[in-house]
Protein backbone atom coordinates (compact mmCIF):
# COMPACT_ATOMS: atom_id res chain seq x y z
CA UNK A 1 0.00 0.00 0.00
CA UNK A 2 1.34 2.91 -1.24
CA UNK A 3 1.79 6.40 1.20
CA UNK A 4 0.12 10.08 0.70
CA UNK A 5 1.55 13.09 -0.39
CA UNK A 6 0.54 16.26 1.05
CA UNK A 7 1.57 19.76 -0.06
CA UNK A 8 1.10 21.72 3.02
CA UNK A 9 1.35 25.51 2.92
CA UNK A 10 3.23 27.23 5.44
CA UNK A 11 2.26 30.43 4.96
CA UNK A 12 4.41 33.98 4.59
CA UNK A 13 6.91 33.62 7.44
CA UNK A 14 5.34 34.19 10.95
CA UNK A 15 5.07 30.87 12.35
CA UNK A 16 1.31 31.92 14.08
CA UNK A 17 0.20 31.88 10.54
CA UNK A 18 0.24 28.19 10.31
CA UNK A 19 -2.86 26.81 9.87
CA UNK A 20 -4.58 24.54 12.73
CA UNK A 21 -4.71 21.89 9.16
CA UNK A 22 -0.86 22.48 8.65
CA UNK A 23 0.55 21.96 12.50
CA UNK A 24 -1.79 18.74 12.70
CA UNK A 25 -0.71 17.29 9.63
CA UNK A 26 3.20 18.02 10.30
CA UNK A 27 2.60 16.31 13.48
CA UNK A 28 1.16 12.93 11.79
CA UNK A 29 3.51 13.30 9.05
CA UNK A 30 6.22 10.67 8.58
CA UNK A 31 8.58 12.33 6.36
CA UNK A 32 8.59 16.07 6.17
CA UNK A 33 10.38 17.34 2.86
CA UNK A 34 11.29 20.94 1.52
CA UNK A 35 13.33 22.54 -0.82
CA UNK A 36 16.21 24.75 0.12
CA UNK A 37 19.59 25.82 -1.57
CA UNK A 38 22.90 23.27 0.04
CA UNK A 39 23.97 24.46 3.21
CA UNK A 40 20.77 26.59 4.09
CA UNK A 41 17.39 25.37 5.88
CA UNK A 42 15.16 27.53 3.75
CA UNK A 43 12.30 29.61 4.76
CA UNK A 44 9.49 27.11 5.00
CA UNK A 45 11.53 24.69 7.11
CA UNK A 46 12.43 27.67 9.25
CA UNK A 47 8.65 28.42 9.67
CA UNK A 48 7.79 24.84 10.62
CA UNK A 49 10.28 24.53 13.27
CA UNK A 50 8.75 24.70 16.47
CA UNK A 51 5.84 21.62 14.73
CA UNK A 52 8.01 19.08 14.09
CA UNK A 53 7.26 15.62 15.68
CA UNK A 54 10.14 14.11 17.29
CA UNK A 55 12.06 11.72 15.13
CA UNK A 56 10.22 13.20 11.85
CA UNK A 57 12.37 12.03 8.92
CA UNK A 58 13.58 15.11 6.82
CA UNK A 59 14.30 15.13 3.40
CA UNK A 60 15.77 18.69 2.51
CA UNK A 61 15.75 18.80 -1.42
CA UNK A 62 19.13 20.72 -2.20
CA UNK A 63 18.51 23.08 -5.35
CA UNK A 64 22.06 22.23 -7.43
CA UNK A 65 24.41 24.83 -7.76
CA UNK A 66 22.95 26.92 -10.91
CA UNK A 67 23.03 30.67 -10.45
CA UNK A 68 26.01 30.97 -12.61
CA UNK A 69 23.31 29.55 -15.53
CA UNK A 70 20.69 31.92 -17.44
CA UNK A 71 17.55 31.12 -17.14
CA UNK A 72 16.99 30.99 -20.67
CA UNK A 73 19.92 28.53 -20.94
CA UNK A 74 19.09 25.57 -22.15
CA UNK A 75 21.63 23.73 -19.58
CA UNK A 76 20.38 25.45 -16.91
CA UNK A 77 16.41 24.12 -17.77
CA UNK A 78 18.13 20.69 -18.54
CA UNK A 79 19.34 20.82 -14.88
CA UNK A 80 16.55 22.63 -13.05
CA UNK A 81 14.74 19.45 -14.71
CA UNK A 82 16.70 16.42 -13.98
CA UNK A 83 16.70 17.88 -10.31
CA UNK A 84 12.86 18.28 -10.20
CA UNK A 85 12.85 14.55 -11.21
CA UNK A 86 15.29 13.32 -9.17
CA UNK A 87 13.68 15.02 -5.80
CA UNK A 88 9.95 13.62 -7.36
CA UNK A 89 12.14 10.22 -7.09
CA UNK A 90 13.32 10.84 -3.62
CA UNK A 91 9.68 11.32 -2.41
CA UNK A 92 8.09 8.27 -4.65
CA UNK A 93 10.58 6.24 -2.66
CA UNK A 94 9.54 7.33 0.67
CA UNK A 95 5.33 7.28 -0.87
CA UNK A 96 6.38 3.46 -2.41
CA UNK A 97 7.17 2.50 1.79
CA UNK A 98 3.76 3.44 2.43
CA UNK A 99 4.80 6.99 4.24
CA UNK A 100 2.78 10.15 4.59
CA UNK A 101 4.80 12.93 3.20
CA UNK A 102 4.27 16.30 3.92
CA UNK A 103 5.79 18.40 1.77
CA UNK A 104 6.31 22.04 3.34
CA UNK A 105 5.89 25.24 0.79
CA UNK A 106 6.13 28.82 1.76
CA UNK A 107 2.95 30.12 1.12
CA UNK A 108 0.27 28.51 -0.40
CA UNK A 109 1.76 25.40 -2.15
CA UNK A 110 -0.50 26.09 -5.86
CA UNK A 111 0.38 29.72 -5.84
CA UNK A 112 4.17 30.15 -7.13
CA UNK A 113 4.95 27.05 -4.70
CA UNK A 114 7.85 24.98 -5.99
CA UNK A 115 5.82 22.16 -4.65
CA UNK A 116 4.16 22.06 -7.50
CA UNK A 117 6.84 20.68 -9.32
CA UNK A 118 6.45 17.60 -7.48
CA UNK A 119 2.70 17.39 -7.31
CA UNK A 120 2.56 17.31 -11.07
CA UNK A 121 5.00 14.66 -11.62
CA UNK A 122 3.17 12.81 -8.69
CA UNK A 123 -0.34 12.90 -8.15
CA UNK A 124 -1.19 11.17 -10.58
CA UNK A 125 0.53 7.97 -9.40
CA UNK A 126 -0.30 8.55 -5.00
CA UNK A 127 -3.13 9.75 -3.26
CA UNK A 128 -2.66 13.97 -2.64
CA UNK A 129 -3.67 16.57 -0.93
CA UNK A 130 -3.29 20.38 -0.53
CA UNK A 131 -3.28 21.90 2.74
CA UNK A 132 -3.70 26.18 1.71
CA UNK A 133 -1.77 28.38 3.11
CA UNK A 134 -1.91 32.31 3.40
CA UNK A 135 0.11 33.79 0.43
CA UNK A 136 3.54 35.63 0.80
CA UNK A 137 1.41 38.32 -0.74
CA UNK A 138 -1.18 38.50 1.79
CA UNK A 139 0.94 38.70 4.81
CA UNK A 140 2.70 42.00 3.08
CA UNK A 141 -0.60 43.91 2.79
CA UNK A 142 -1.56 42.58 5.83
CA UNK A 143 1.48 43.70 7.81
CA UNK A 144 1.16 47.15 5.59
CA UNK A 145 -2.44 47.55 6.82
CA UNK A 146 -3.38 48.51 3.15
CA UNK A 147 -6.63 47.39 1.65
CA UNK A 148 -5.22 45.87 -1.66
CA UNK A 149 -8.80 44.91 -3.19
CA UNK A 150 -12.66 45.64 -3.00
CA UNK A 151 -15.79 45.06 -4.87
CA UNK A 152 -15.61 45.42 -8.93
CA UNK A 153 -11.97 46.17 -8.66
CA UNK A 154 -9.73 44.10 -10.74
CA UNK A 155 -6.70 42.61 -9.04
CA UNK A 156 -3.67 41.51 -10.95
CA UNK A 157 0.42 39.64 -10.32
CA UNK A 158 2.72 40.72 -12.20
CA UNK A 159 6.30 39.49 -12.34
CA UNK A 160 8.84 42.40 -12.23
CA UNK A 161 11.05 40.20 -15.03
CA UNK A 162 8.52 41.78 -18.18
CA UNK A 163 9.29 44.46 -20.37
CA UNK A 164 8.78 47.74 -19.18
CA UNK A 165 6.40 48.49 -21.96
CA UNK A 166 4.42 45.54 -21.02
CA UNK A 167 4.29 46.02 -17.14
CA UNK A 168 3.16 49.60 -17.81
CA UNK A 169 0.28 48.87 -19.86
CA UNK A 170 -0.93 45.66 -17.47
CA UNK A 171 -1.05 48.49 -14.39
CA UNK A 172 -3.02 50.54 -16.24
CA UNK A 173 -5.57 48.20 -16.95
CA UNK A 174 -5.85 46.87 -12.96
CA UNK A 175 -7.11 48.13 -10.31
CA UNK A 176 -5.05 46.35 -7.80
CA UNK A 177 -1.47 44.90 -8.44
CA UNK A 178 1.61 43.00 -6.99
CA UNK A 179 4.71 43.16 -8.75
CA UNK A 180 6.75 40.40 -7.42
CA UNK A 181 10.70 39.72 -8.29
CA UNK A 182 12.07 42.66 -8.18
CA UNK A 183 15.59 42.27 -8.05
CA UNK A 184 17.77 43.98 -10.35
CA UNK A 185 14.14 44.85 -11.75
CA UNK A 186 13.51 47.48 -9.53
CA UNK A 187 14.28 50.50 -11.65
CA UNK A 188 12.03 49.36 -14.49
CA UNK A 189 9.23 48.45 -12.15
CA UNK A 190 9.65 52.36 -11.00
CA UNK A 191 9.12 53.45 -14.24
CA UNK A 192 6.52 51.16 -15.35
CA UNK A 193 4.57 52.43 -12.52
CA UNK A 194 5.49 56.16 -12.96
CA UNK A 195 4.01 55.21 -16.39
CA UNK A 196 1.12 54.18 -15.45
CA UNK A 197 0.30 56.49 -12.74
CA UNK A 198 0.51 54.83 -9.80
CA UNK A 199 3.88 54.97 -8.43
CA UNK A 200 2.57 57.56 -5.45
CA UNK A 201 0.74 54.82 -4.53
CA UNK A 202 3.33 51.82 -4.22
CA UNK A 203 4.47 49.99 -1.47
CA UNK A 204 7.82 48.47 -1.43
CA UNK A 205 7.83 45.40 1.03
CA UNK A 206 10.63 42.85 2.06
CA UNK A 207 10.53 39.65 4.19
CA UNK A 208 6.87 40.74 4.74
CA UNK A 209 5.45 39.28 8.61
CA UNK A 210 8.82 37.95 9.63
CA UNK A 211 10.75 40.21 12.36
CA UNK A 212 13.14 42.19 10.15
CA UNK A 213 10.82 42.88 7.44
CA UNK A 214 10.94 45.93 5.96
CA UNK A 215 7.99 48.16 4.04
CA UNK A 216 8.07 51.75 2.90
CA UNK A 217 6.09 53.83 0.23
CA UNK A 218 7.93 52.95 -2.96
CA UNK A 219 8.79 56.85 -3.58
CA UNK A 220 10.53 57.14 -0.18
CA UNK A 221 12.37 53.89 -1.08
CA UNK A 222 16.25 55.94 -1.19
CA UNK A 223 17.94 52.90 -3.65
CA UNK A 224 17.03 50.31 -5.82
CA UNK A 225 18.50 47.46 -4.07
CA UNK A 226 15.94 44.85 -3.57
CA UNK A 227 16.29 41.01 -3.12
CA UNK A 228 14.58 38.81 -5.52
CA UNK A 229 11.46 37.86 -3.22
CA UNK A 230 10.78 41.89 -2.23
CA UNK A 231 7.12 42.80 -3.92
CA UNK A 232 5.38 46.34 -4.78
CA UNK A 233 2.45 46.46 -3.52
CA UNK A 234 -0.09 48.65 -5.12
CA UNK A 235 -3.98 49.05 -3.65
CA UNK A 236 -7.02 49.52 -5.48
CA UNK A 237 -10.14 50.61 -3.25
CA UNK A 238 -9.28 53.49 -1.05
CA UNK A 239 -12.17 54.46 0.49
CA UNK A 240 -15.53 53.99 -0.78
CA UNK A 241 -18.32 53.81 0.05
CA UNK B 1 -7.52 54.34 27.07
CA UNK B 2 -8.82 52.94 24.10
CA UNK B 3 -9.23 49.71 22.69
CA UNK B 4 -7.38 47.46 19.76
CA UNK B 5 -8.89 46.84 16.22
CA UNK B 6 -7.87 43.22 15.22
CA UNK B 7 -9.25 42.25 11.34
CA UNK B 8 -9.15 38.35 11.71
CA UNK B 9 -9.02 36.38 8.38
CA UNK B 10 -10.65 33.18 8.99
CA UNK B 11 -10.24 31.78 6.12
CA UNK B 12 -12.31 29.89 2.93
CA UNK B 13 -14.90 27.68 5.22
CA UNK B 14 -12.96 24.87 6.72
CA UNK B 15 -12.46 25.75 10.32
CA UNK B 16 -9.15 23.98 10.19
CA UNK B 17 -7.89 26.40 7.64
CA UNK B 18 -7.86 29.48 10.47
CA UNK B 19 -4.44 30.15 11.69
CA UNK B 20 -2.88 29.71 15.20
CA UNK B 21 -2.98 33.29 15.04
CA UNK B 22 -6.72 33.85 14.71
CA UNK B 23 -7.13 31.29 17.19
CA UNK B 24 -5.17 32.92 19.29
CA UNK B 25 -6.68 36.43 18.68
CA UNK B 26 -10.70 35.09 19.35
CA UNK B 27 -9.64 33.44 22.25
CA UNK B 28 -8.02 36.59 23.61
CA UNK B 29 -10.93 38.91 22.01
CA UNK B 30 -13.58 40.89 24.65
CA UNK B 31 -15.41 41.65 21.44
CA UNK B 32 -16.39 39.13 18.09
CA UNK B 33 -18.29 41.01 15.57
CA UNK B 34 -19.40 40.04 12.24
CA UNK B 35 -21.27 41.28 9.14
CA UNK B 36 -24.36 38.78 8.39
CA UNK B 37 -27.67 39.08 7.00
CA UNK B 38 -30.43 39.37 9.24
CA UNK B 39 -31.77 36.13 10.19
CA UNK B 40 -28.40 34.45 9.25
CA UNK B 41 -25.06 33.63 11.04
CA UNK B 42 -23.23 34.48 8.41
CA UNK B 43 -19.77 31.99 7.17
CA UNK B 44 -17.31 33.56 9.13
CA UNK B 45 -19.17 32.92 12.44
CA UNK B 46 -19.90 29.83 11.57
CA UNK B 47 -16.74 28.95 10.46
CA UNK B 48 -15.41 30.22 14.01
CA UNK B 49 -18.00 28.37 15.97
CA UNK B 50 -15.65 26.28 17.59
CA UNK B 51 -13.30 28.53 18.63
CA UNK B 52 -15.06 31.43 20.66
CA UNK B 53 -13.95 31.99 24.20
CA UNK B 54 -17.18 31.16 26.99
CA UNK B 55 -18.70 34.83 27.57
CA UNK B 56 -17.40 36.80 25.01
CA UNK B 57 -19.43 39.48 23.59
CA UNK B 58 -20.82 38.83 20.25
CA UNK B 59 -21.38 41.76 17.50
CA UNK B 60 -23.50 41.15 14.81
CA UNK B 61 -23.43 43.81 12.00
CA UNK B 62 -26.68 43.03 10.15
CA UNK B 63 -27.14 44.60 6.43
CA UNK B 64 -29.93 46.27 5.81
CA UNK B 65 -32.40 44.52 3.15
CA UNK B 66 -31.33 46.70 0.19
CA UNK B 67 -31.13 43.73 -2.75
CA UNK B 68 -34.29 44.59 -4.41
CA UNK B 69 -31.97 48.21 -4.90
CA UNK B 70 -29.50 48.12 -8.13
CA UNK B 71 -26.35 48.90 -7.12
CA UNK B 72 -25.89 51.37 -9.43
CA UNK B 73 -29.03 53.38 -8.10
CA UNK B 74 -27.29 56.40 -5.46
CA UNK B 75 -30.40 55.23 -2.61
CA UNK B 76 -28.64 51.75 -2.54
CA UNK B 77 -24.86 53.65 -1.85
CA UNK B 78 -26.42 55.53 0.60
CA UNK B 79 -27.82 53.17 2.68
CA UNK B 80 -24.67 50.90 2.31
CA UNK B 81 -22.58 54.06 3.50
CA UNK B 82 -24.83 54.82 6.00
CA UNK B 83 -24.54 51.15 7.24
CA UNK B 84 -21.46 51.20 7.09
CA UNK B 85 -20.80 54.00 9.35
CA UNK B 86 -23.22 53.07 12.11
CA UNK B 87 -21.57 49.81 12.06
CA UNK B 88 -18.14 51.17 12.36
CA UNK B 89 -19.85 53.79 15.41
CA UNK B 90 -20.98 50.20 17.31
CA UNK B 91 -17.29 48.74 16.49
CA UNK B 92 -15.61 52.63 18.30
CA UNK B 93 -18.29 52.45 21.38
CA UNK B 94 -16.32 48.82 22.50
CA UNK B 95 -13.07 50.30 21.06
CA UNK B 96 -13.77 53.53 23.48
CA UNK B 97 -14.38 51.55 26.35
CA UNK B 98 -10.90 49.69 25.87
CA UNK B 99 -12.43 46.27 24.56
CA UNK B 100 -9.84 44.59 22.41
CA UNK B 101 -12.55 43.78 19.03
CA UNK B 102 -12.10 41.01 16.45
CA UNK B 103 -13.69 41.09 13.36
CA UNK B 104 -13.70 38.32 12.20
CA UNK B 105 -14.00 37.74 8.02
CA UNK B 106 -13.83 34.93 5.75
CA UNK B 107 -11.16 35.03 3.64
CA UNK B 108 -8.40 37.59 4.42
CA UNK B 109 -9.61 40.25 5.82
CA UNK B 110 -7.96 43.11 3.00
CA UNK B 111 -8.54 41.10 -0.40
CA UNK B 112 -12.11 41.76 -1.13
CA UNK B 113 -13.40 41.72 2.38
CA UNK B 114 -16.19 43.81 3.87
CA UNK B 115 -14.07 44.49 6.91
CA UNK B 116 -11.88 46.70 4.59
CA UNK B 117 -15.50 49.19 5.06
CA UNK B 118 -14.68 49.46 9.38
CA UNK B 119 -11.03 49.42 8.32
CA UNK B 120 -11.07 52.50 6.60
CA UNK B 121 -13.21 54.24 8.77
CA UNK B 122 -11.54 52.89 12.28
CA UNK B 123 -7.85 52.65 11.69
CA UNK B 124 -6.75 56.45 11.71
CA UNK B 125 -8.34 56.37 15.44
CA UNK B 126 -7.31 53.27 16.80
CA UNK B 127 -4.44 50.97 17.27
CA UNK B 128 -5.34 48.22 14.68
CA UNK B 129 -3.35 44.97 13.44
CA UNK B 130 -4.40 42.54 10.90
CA UNK B 131 -4.20 39.07 11.05
CA UNK B 132 -4.14 37.45 7.25
CA UNK B 133 -5.91 34.52 6.11
CA UNK B 134 -6.31 32.08 3.55
CA UNK B 135 -8.17 33.33 0.63
CA UNK B 136 -11.30 31.39 -0.63
CA UNK B 137 -9.77 30.96 -4.07
CA UNK B 138 -7.02 29.16 -2.56
CA UNK B 139 -9.24 27.22 -0.73
CA UNK B 140 -10.66 26.57 -4.19
CA UNK B 141 -7.26 25.62 -6.22
CA UNK B 142 -6.10 23.72 -3.40
CA UNK B 143 -9.71 21.43 -3.02
CA UNK B 144 -9.07 20.92 -6.83
CA UNK B 145 -5.47 20.28 -6.67
CA UNK B 146 -5.04 22.49 -9.54
CA UNK B 147 -1.75 23.90 -10.25
CA UNK B 148 -2.28 27.93 -11.04
CA UNK B 149 0.12 29.73 -11.22
CA UNK B 150 4.34 29.47 -11.80
CA UNK B 151 7.44 31.05 -12.42
CA UNK B 152 6.57 34.21 -14.17
CA UNK B 153 3.09 33.37 -14.71
CA UNK B 154 0.49 36.45 -14.41
CA UNK B 155 -2.41 36.38 -12.54
CA UNK B 156 -5.47 38.15 -12.85
CA UNK B 157 -8.53 38.06 -10.36
CA UNK B 158 -11.88 39.37 -12.52
CA UNK B 159 -15.18 39.85 -11.30
CA UNK B 160 -17.44 38.49 -13.79
CA UNK B 161 -19.80 41.37 -13.42
CA UNK B 162 -17.26 43.22 -16.63
CA UNK B 163 -18.14 43.09 -19.73
CA UNK B 164 -18.06 40.24 -21.90
CA UNK B 165 -15.00 42.12 -24.22
CA UNK B 166 -13.27 43.19 -21.30
CA UNK B 167 -13.72 39.74 -19.71
CA UNK B 168 -12.11 38.25 -23.12
CA UNK B 169 -9.69 40.83 -23.75
CA UNK B 170 -8.36 40.25 -19.96
CA UNK B 171 -8.36 36.56 -19.87
CA UNK B 172 -6.37 36.96 -23.46
CA UNK B 173 -3.68 38.49 -21.64
CA UNK B 174 -3.19 36.81 -18.82
CA UNK B 175 -1.85 33.45 -18.29
CA UNK B 176 -3.69 32.48 -14.89
CA UNK B 177 -7.31 33.89 -13.63
CA UNK B 178 -10.33 33.59 -11.14
CA UNK B 179 -13.37 35.10 -12.02
CA UNK B 180 -15.53 35.38 -9.29
CA UNK B 181 -19.06 36.72 -8.59
CA UNK B 182 -20.40 34.46 -10.88
CA UNK B 183 -24.44 34.50 -10.60
CA UNK B 184 -26.32 35.60 -13.33
CA UNK B 185 -22.98 36.62 -15.05
CA UNK B 186 -22.18 32.88 -15.90
CA UNK B 187 -23.16 32.49 -19.25
CA UNK B 188 -21.20 35.64 -20.32
CA UNK B 189 -18.17 34.48 -18.47
CA UNK B 190 -18.41 31.07 -20.63
CA UNK B 191 -18.68 33.16 -23.94
CA UNK B 192 -15.75 35.03 -22.62
CA UNK B 193 -13.90 32.23 -21.38
CA UNK B 194 -14.49 30.70 -25.19
CA UNK B 195 -13.02 33.75 -26.96
CA UNK B 196 -10.25 33.82 -24.74
CA UNK B 197 -9.28 30.23 -25.60
CA UNK B 198 -9.56 29.24 -21.95
CA UNK B 199 -12.90 27.28 -21.66
CA UNK B 200 -11.39 23.86 -21.94
CA UNK B 201 -9.22 24.01 -18.87
CA UNK B 202 -11.94 26.13 -16.75
CA UNK B 203 -12.88 24.82 -13.51
CA UNK B 204 -16.10 25.57 -11.80
CA UNK B 205 -16.02 25.81 -7.93
CA UNK B 206 -19.06 26.21 -5.59
CA UNK B 207 -18.10 26.47 -1.94
CA UNK B 208 -14.52 25.90 -1.84
CA UNK B 209 -13.45 23.57 0.82
CA UNK B 210 -16.68 23.31 2.60
CA UNK B 211 -18.33 19.87 3.50
CA UNK B 212 -21.05 20.19 0.56
CA UNK B 213 -18.66 21.67 -2.34
CA UNK B 214 -19.11 21.46 -5.77
CA UNK B 215 -16.19 21.26 -8.02
CA UNK B 216 -16.36 20.24 -12.13
CA UNK B 217 -15.19 21.36 -14.97
CA UNK B 218 -16.93 24.50 -16.34
CA UNK B 219 -17.48 22.47 -19.70
CA UNK B 220 -19.01 19.60 -17.87
CA UNK B 221 -21.97 21.91 -16.10
CA UNK B 222 -24.66 21.08 -17.76
CA UNK B 223 -26.68 24.69 -16.41
CA UNK B 224 -25.89 28.02 -16.03
CA UNK B 225 -27.41 28.29 -12.15
CA UNK B 226 -24.53 29.75 -10.24
CA UNK B 227 -24.46 31.19 -6.77
CA UNK B 228 -22.99 34.67 -6.70
CA UNK B 229 -19.54 33.66 -4.65
CA UNK B 230 -18.91 30.86 -7.02
CA UNK B 231 -15.76 31.01 -8.69
CA UNK B 232 -14.12 30.00 -12.14
CA UNK B 233 -10.45 29.03 -11.62
CA UNK B 234 -8.10 29.02 -14.94
CA UNK B 235 -4.63 27.41 -14.37
CA UNK B 236 -1.71 28.71 -15.90
CA UNK B 237 1.52 26.72 -16.04
CA UNK B 238 0.53 23.10 -16.17
CA UNK B 239 3.93 21.04 -16.63
CA UNK B 240 7.07 22.51 -16.67
CA UNK B 241 10.07 22.30 -16.52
Amino acid sequence: MSGRLIGVGVGPGDPELLTLKATRTLAAADVVAYFAKAGKLGNARTIVAGHLRNGVTELPLLYPVTTELPKECANYRDAIRDFFDSAAAAVAAHLDRGHTVAVISEGDPMFYGSYMHLHVRLSARYATEIVAGVTGMSGCWSMAGLPIAQGDDIFIVLPGTLPEDELASRLTGADAAVVMKLGRHLPKVRRALARAGCLERAIYVERGTMADSIMIRLIDKPDDNAPYFAVVLVPGWECEP
